[in-house]
């Protein structure tokens, strides 16, 4: 964690006093992930984990497809750069590369508006949670969040079964904590099926592509979903809980795999 | 307002009930910006002001000049689509558009991190507010914020002079909030030189270097800024204010342009 944070000189004012303090902020990284020598993005991220980073960057999107393509993962945390290589050196062609990465900029996702695309993604899944095992979920996912606490910046993201927390993951954007999540996920062979997400961010319809790309069926977060958002969740198939918080929550889609009561 | 939301049946949960509500969800809206018949980028926003966030992209990538060079803009809502065309229909170079998009992609900002780029930018200007006039202008933004409030799902930001706030914009994105307001500023010619910008969100290096380039001598934000905004801020004249809260705020750099007292 001490990378993650900085400390900084700064001026503490109210409306009378003035003081000179010392206060930590987070850090702000560039990472450029190179796959087979093209350069792929750069993303900036919090500086922890970026192999996990690079890898479930590519793998969301479609840039890798499982652990026994990669050949070589080159980190070089000085520099900024992960740099994979897959068995196959097959050359990204530059109009898809291209095509791509307009879809992962800003407004990324602008591919999966497209049916075709969005297709063949239904989660199936007989997963089933009571009310009170998300409140305990959510308990725990709250007091894990430690670089937020301190400084205010940053997302967190982890993977769960029923009973906890199996992977756990912060960096200041949303897209990368889960990123990071599934990309360590994809390196450790950690089962993503059948399991739950929860997020601190907002659920907006990138973030579901992406979770539901995981055969996830149950996405949780602390806050609120767009209204894209939901309805991806439910041509998906994918449960989708906001506004967790304390003891109470929003079920916004299949509902059927949370149950009332629990511990 | 109407278009920026939704309502949506879903399931409100606690431990012990269960009850059939109907709440509202922020919109989701994809937005393709075509440029001389050139496809720029899709944005993921808020269904309004789409005019302006077209215009308030392109200013801030560099891909529009000023306001002079604008020969039409067509607004297509129902397609999500705006076309805009300049006088001289210069073509941009395929490598020049590939590269503008990486740096506008998640990591969007990758080519400011040289140095080459970031100088000359440096703002310059007597602007002095007091704390308390910050006060002022940050509580009046809250009031504001109609959106967030009744679906916890937008970020708001404000151009102001000392005494009040001149334009404010909402959008499910900060970037997008704020390009709204640029697009505006450069549509019906409202000056930003010695002015205030205020944002709901995280200040991030993106957020600081599209701030800078419009010579904006003083952000302020209700978050955390991260250790490159800092940064970012003190090499580019910036007075950077983060956590405005209440009655307090930290000043992050140059802090000479706010002073102690006031209204």
């Amino acid at each position: 964690m001490a990378d993650e944070i900085e400390r900084l000189p700064l001026l503490r004012l109210t409306a009378e006093s003035r003081s000179s303090i010392k206060d930590i902020v987070v850090r702000e990284f560039p990472l450029t992930v190179i796959l087979n020598n093209q350069e792929v993005v750069t993303l900036l991220c919090s500086p922890a984990n970026l192999e996990y980073l690079a890898l479930g960057f590519l793998f969301s999107e479609g840039l890798l497809k499982n652990k026994e393509e990669i050949k070589k993962i080159i980190v070089d945390d000085k520099r900024g750069v992960v740099r994979v290589e897959t068995r196959e050196s097959r050359e990204l062609a530059q109009d898809v590369l291209f095509k791509r990465l307009i879809t992962s900029g800003c407004g990324r996702g602008a591919s999966f508006y497209n049916a075709a695309d969005a297709a063949g993604q239904k989660v199936e899944s007989k997963l089933q949670i009571s009310a009170g095992a998300i409140f305990a979920l959510v308990s725990d996912f709250q007091h894990r969040s430690q670089v937020y606490k301190t400084t205010g910046g940053v997302h967190s993201a982890a993977l769960c079964d029923r009973e906890k927390i199996l992977v756990f993951s912060e960096d200041i954007g949303r897209h990368n904590a889960i990123d990071k999540i599934f990309g360590e996920c994809l390196l450790q062979d950690i089962a993503t099926k059948n399991r739950i997400i929860i997020t601190s961010g907002r659920i907006s319809s990138e973030i579901l592509l992406k979770v539901a790309k995981r055969n996830i069926p149950l996405l949780i977060s602390k806050s609120a979903p767009t209204n894209l958002g939901v309805k991806l969740a439910s041509e998906l198939g994918v449960t989708l809980v906001g506004f967790a918080r304390g003891r109470r929550m929003n079920v916004y889609t299949h509902d059927r795999r949370v149950v009332t009561g629990g511990k």
